[in-house]
């Protein structure tokens, strides 16, 4: 498996766009994305268990009910959660595909994302529809660009890999920054591959594949209304069609995992107002979940993240966000140690504090990515989530997110 | 039932101090605090669940564990938590009010609060110990100010209450300010009573009351290694002792109620950084459990918090809080309304949004108590939660508390 650039026009058969068509009058940036296979692809989706649920989400469940879809709409602006006309509107933008792209409206995936209960209307879609399909090409970052809200940088990745000694290629984007905690889910990731898989198959990898890899980020612990992982495989590679467990199964799970690390890393980092990507790996556990517990407990901790936008070894307080996660976990045997590019520190063992140079520490912390590395002493089970430091921005940026 | 002042000293019997002895070398203010019972008083506690638990917690829990206590000594400066000889300390503290106030050591709750995981010595407070006991006396004030960390509002309050046409008086003091999610305790609350009652009928109306009271309190989402909430009751007001279910006991229910609710909003309006306090009013639910899950989630949702700092109707988070609470809701039925001191406004029914005045909304939201009252439509149980909102001065505070 090797990185390439490409996004999600790296597969074969996928072409993509983004425009600025105008959901907010007063935000000149790129707001609809369209991705559209050649050839109908095998679909499979997992979406935020938030009762609150966006319109697009309804009507994406609907159009790949059947395991397949041939194009991903998509606004930033507005959320279309909450609005009393929200299901016509997502409808109508999978209607504007079918009239623009010659795409079937039921064979459209579709996803919304900006402030939630604001009044929608298709106008404006439908008036940047043409520019916007007419436009389609190799354009991954426009597509990555128009589905970014208070995101401050692009998000894609692409891979290539061999499925039974034929290259296949996989690639996607994200839109995160934030109202992120998944769960089952993430903000709007869309991930395009041209190996062939069966829709079965396909969604029994992403189903597995958000549990370590989306479902482990958080930057504030709210879980959107909107938050959705698609992916299209339209076999474009010319593999033969992955229809059941084995090698060729577990080889597609890697590369898919390698997309959606990178892209979990993205979304950390760029998380809402943050300077620092935290990741907290946590090993000796019992189980698996109480690692996964555990690490995602430290990194959703706002004294943690506020010690980390600090460079403050702080590790009582990673400590504390461990007692109180909710995993059964013996406290007294826990080792914490920070580590970045700077290097690596020990701070506490055995659930005490050990001493150490606070000089060397401040330069371990001020690295802008950030390990807190977590032994338990309990097992051999491990995991691994991701988040970033809380800081003013965070605040000033939520404190007037929709005026 | 009626406000008096006092605070812990308001109660007969009771005398209170606090001193500064030096435990934050660098940081002059009072940090060492002593509350005694002339007469050896009914005695009952609630703790931290946090399975990270300060030495003092240990040795409180031994020293009540007959149903009595004297006296409360407390510091601030230093958690006595994750410290190898942290029962040393705590125990050394009880030693002290032997030999300086006269009170048995094992009649002694004592409590710790400030940074996890430093070391700490006995020395200080050694020397502070003969200042803080000579000068014991009608002090609720000092001893209230000598338990504050980052607080910047000293919280006290008192009620006086008849039980069978005698007249009892119960006051409390509390520090709270960050790491402030309480679960079966909060941070540090100590509250002390004239009325008699016996130890397994006051533990019951703690054990009982928080559950409304301090559970329902949220700063930033961390619970504490070192919550506890402590009363004393030494029945010198002269009423017949409490012994079970009845009138009186519900009349106890009610004064501590009314003291500790007190402190609840005290502890959330100061929260770190906090510039407006946030009650959440959840009604209309199918049952208690689910007007409490929906009530705290709302007061706990960083971008909920941030929107009222920033004065924004975000309705569409509070929304978005309610749908990820966990709790079984109907999200179409949902009303919801802000108010406060400026007026009422109503901004989502049925699920949507209802056109309102963003100016009016403004006015409303720029108050310094805000009320989110949020209509479940489904039943007839409530609850309400307290929080704060989610500042810059939140990120300052704890991105450099340690050093």
């Amino acid at each position: 498996m090797k990185e390439i650039t490409g996004g999600v026009c790296a597969a074969k058969g996928f072409r993509a766009n983004g425009v600025h068509c105008g959901i907010r009058k007063n935000h000149v940036k790129r707001d609809l994305a369209l991705i559209v296979s050649e050839k109908r692809a095998s679909a499979a989706c997992v979406y935020t268990t938030n009762l609150v649920k966006s319109a697009p989400i309804k009507v994406t469940k609907k159009n790949v009910a059947d395991g397949y879809a041939s194009a991903i709409i998509c606004n930033s602006g507005n959320a279309n959660t909450c609005n009393a006309n929200g299901i016509e509107i997502a409808e109508g933008m999978c209607a504007l595909v079918e009239e623009y792209a010659g795409i079937a409206a039921g064979d459209v995936i579709v996803g919304s994302t900006g402030v939630i209960g604001q009044p929608m209307s298709l106008e404006p879609m439908a008036s940047g529809m043409s520019e916007l399909s007419d436009g389609l090409g190799d354009h991954s970052d426009l597509a990555a660009d128009a589905i970014m809200t208070t995101d401050t940088v692009r998000k894609e990745t692409a891979v290539s890999f061999e499925i039974g000694g034929v290259e296949c290629r996989m690639g996607g984007i994200a839109k995160g920054s934030g109202m992120i905690h998944p769960n089952m889910a993430t903000m709007l990731v869309f991930v395009t591959t041209d190996c062939a898989i069966s829709p079965s198959m396909l969604q029994k990898a992403l189903s597995e594949d958000v549990k370590t890899s989306f479902n482990m980020v958080s930057v504030d612990g709210d879980t959107s209304t909107n938050d959705m992982v698609s992916i299209m495989a339209n076999g474009l590679a010319g593999n033969s069609e992955i229809n059941d467990d084995g090698e060729e199964y577990e080889a597609f799970c890697q590369a898919l995992h390698a997309v959606t690390v990178k892209l979990c890393r993205m979304i950390a980092k760029d998380g809402e107002g943050a300077t620092r990507l935290i990741t907290c790996n946590v090993s000796g556990a019992a189980d698996d979940d109480t690692a996964k517990t555990v690490a995602k407990s430290v990194i959703c901790s706002s004294l943690v993240k506020a010690a980390i936008f600090g460079a403050d070894a702080n590790w009582g307080r990673v400590l504390c966000a461990i007692g109180y996660s909710g995993a059964n976990v013996d406290v007294d045997k826990v080792d914490v140690s920070f580590a970045s590019s700077q290097g690596r520190i020990e701070v506490c063992r055995d659930g005490a504090g050990v001493e150490f140079s606070e000089e060397f520490a401040k330069k371990v912390l001020l690295a802008d990515e950030i390990d807190i590395d977590v032994e338990l002493n309990s097992g051999s089970c491990s995991a691994v989530a991701w988040g970033c430091d809380l800081t003013y921005d965070y605040v000033k940026i939520n404190g007037d997110y929709r005026t």
